[in-house]
Order: C-alpha cells, then structure tokens, then sequence
C-alpha cells in the first residue's frame, strides 16, 4: 500500500510541477522534459507516472476541478441562505492566492482545450457541472420565495454564469483593475437585483 | 508603391494563416514553419515580412483588434439610442461566424499574453479601450436621465464588462449552449435593468 500512496504524491509533486512551468513560461512550454525539469525528477521517470503528455496535462487539468469540488464539498451552511448561495458561487472566482493559481491554469487548460480532444471533454464536464450549481442558486431563490417573478429562470442561469466567468477571467486578465472585494461586489449586487 | 501595399497584403495573408493554425491546432502549432505552409510561401520569405515569431503573432494579435475597431467604426447610429448601445455591445459579442473566429483566436492570444510580456502590453490596450466603450454606454444612460438612480456607476460598468466577456467567452467555450439569440437576449435584459 506504501507504494500506491507514494505513486498519488509523485503524480500530485509532477501536476503541481506542470502548473508552475504552465503560469510561468505558458502551455507552449509543457513539455515532459520542462515538467521534469521543475518536479526534481528524471525524464526517463516521469514514464512511471504518465504514459504520455496529454494524460499527464489531462491529469493536471483534473486537478483544478477536483480541488474546486473539494473546497465546495467542505462549505458548512449555517447563516442565511442568500449568504450560501453567494459563497457558493464565489468558489468559482478567484479572490484568493491559491484560487488565482488555480484560475491561470484553468484557463491555460480551457484554450488548449479547443484543439484537444481530451480537454475539451474534461472542460464540458466541467463546464455542466458550474451551470448546475448556479442553477441550484437561481432555483433555491425560486424555492424560498424570493426570486423576482417576472424574470426568466433559465436566462437569469445563463446571465449569472456569465458574468461569475466574466468576473473571474478578468481577475486573471486584469488584476490591476478586478479584485476580490470587487467581484464580491459585483456578485452581491447581481443577486439583490434578482430578487424583490 | 505597388510593392508596398503588396508587401501589406503579404502580411495580412500570413497573419490569417497564423489565424487558421491556431484555431485548427492550437497555439503550440503556431511556428514560423507551420504558419509559411498553411501561407503557401517558403519559411525563407518569411523573413521579408516578419522578422520573429513574436513579431508575427503580435500583428496577428492586433488584427483583431483592428477588425473589431474598423466595424464600431463603421457603424451608423440612427435608431433609438438604447439600440444603439446595444448595437455597440454587440460588437464585443461573437454572434456571427466571422466574429466567432475573431474571438476564438483573441481567446488564444489571451491566454499566451499572461507569458509574452509584448502580448500582454497589446492586450491591456484593448481591455482598457472596452471597458471606455462600456463606460460610454453607461456614462450616455446617466446623460439621458434613463440610469437607475440608485445604482452606483463604476460597479455596473464593471458588472457590465464582466457580463460581455463572459457571454462572449461561453459562446467560444459552449458554443452548444450560448448562442447568438441568448447572448441578444441577456444583453437586452441586463441593459434594461439598469433602466428603471
């Protein structure tokens, strides 16, 4: 068992690695031999861990989603539920440092993602399941009463996930302007004007 | 002076190569080799129009922003002014193929931007001139007494800016999903709430 365990952390040690080179020196630079490189370990190696690069960028790219999911699965509700629901949907915008990383890469991933096969599968998965979770917002307003009833559900779903992606990729293309306390803003506002 | 413009339109050729390349492979394909053949010309006369990759990939960069530019140019105004600055909006917005193509290299070129210091110096050009275009929109609101009083200015403009990048982003990344009629349809709808 040792082993399996030592396997998961080495695979983990090369992610993070391909992460570092991606945000650094850009997706044109991750090959096998530069992830290598930045993990500490061999090329001849990195065949134990990855058969090739695109399990290995696949790999990485997963690992984005998984910590999101994790962060998400590890929320405790106990205020009032406006505030969840704004806690929610802030996991997907990247207010933190360690978001910021994950957010860069992210979308490092989704560009590669329209001429790869692999990550464009992985992307759409994802993609569902950010849409399901704001939907589950825009119907839990509906549920409890408050949502604006002259509004179109299905629309209002598609215009808040737009601006939550809106948000978040201009904190990662221009920082200096889009900040966290912003897009808190932003967010909050947006979920006001959709109810009474 | 015939040689000049054809020296210009040599250019231009070469650079929607680099468009073609990088839509149907992927950044990491756009090489000066790559892009000469997809041109039809030999990797040798490449030289006579671009001295570097980065030179070539920075023009074919702007020409997309200069393709958006002439068309806001172009415009004629002459409906409702609401229309107009939906019109306007729009623009931003990849509701046609043409302008899908534009946007899906722009995507590219945004991502590589976080590494290429040239890149990112044209970039936040363009993100500065959009964000002036939705501050336009909003400062016209206010001038003819339709903004909702209530609504703090500098949050909507970013608010705003965030929605059409995001519209426009779902459209190049869920192109199943986000459509041209939804992308009108939250437009029409965000610009109406900030209207009382």
């Amino acid at each position: 068992m040792p082993k399996i365990v030592d396997h998961d952390k080495q695979r983990l040690l090369v992610a993070e690695a391909a992460w570092r080179i991606i945000r650094k020196n850009g997706m044109e630079q991750a090959s096998v031999r530069n992830i290598a490189e930045e993990a500490g370990i061999s090329v001849g190696s990195m065949r134990h861990y990855f058969s090739t690069q695109s399990e290995l960028l696949l790999y990485a790219m997963n690992l984005v989603s998984e910590r999101v999911t994790a962060r998400i699965q590890s929320m405790s509700f106990d205020g009032p539920p406006m505030e969840h629901m704004k806690q929610l949907l802030l996991e997907f915008i990247p207010n933190t440092d360690e978001k910021m990383a994950e957010m860069e890469v992210w979308y490092a991933f989704t560009a590669k993602s329209k001429t790869d096969p692999a990550l464009k599968k992985l992307a759409d998965t994802v993609y569902n399941d950010i849409r399901r979770a704001v939907e589950i917002v825009i119907t839990s307003l509906v549920k409890l009463g408050i949502f604006r009833p002259d509004l179109n559900q299905e629309l209002e779903i598609e215009r808040l996930y737009a601006l939550i992606d809106g948000l978040a990729i201009h904190a990662v293309l221009r920082p200096d302007q889009m900040n966290g306390q912003l897009m808190d803003e932003a967010l909050t506002l947006h979920l006001t004007s959709l109810c009474p």
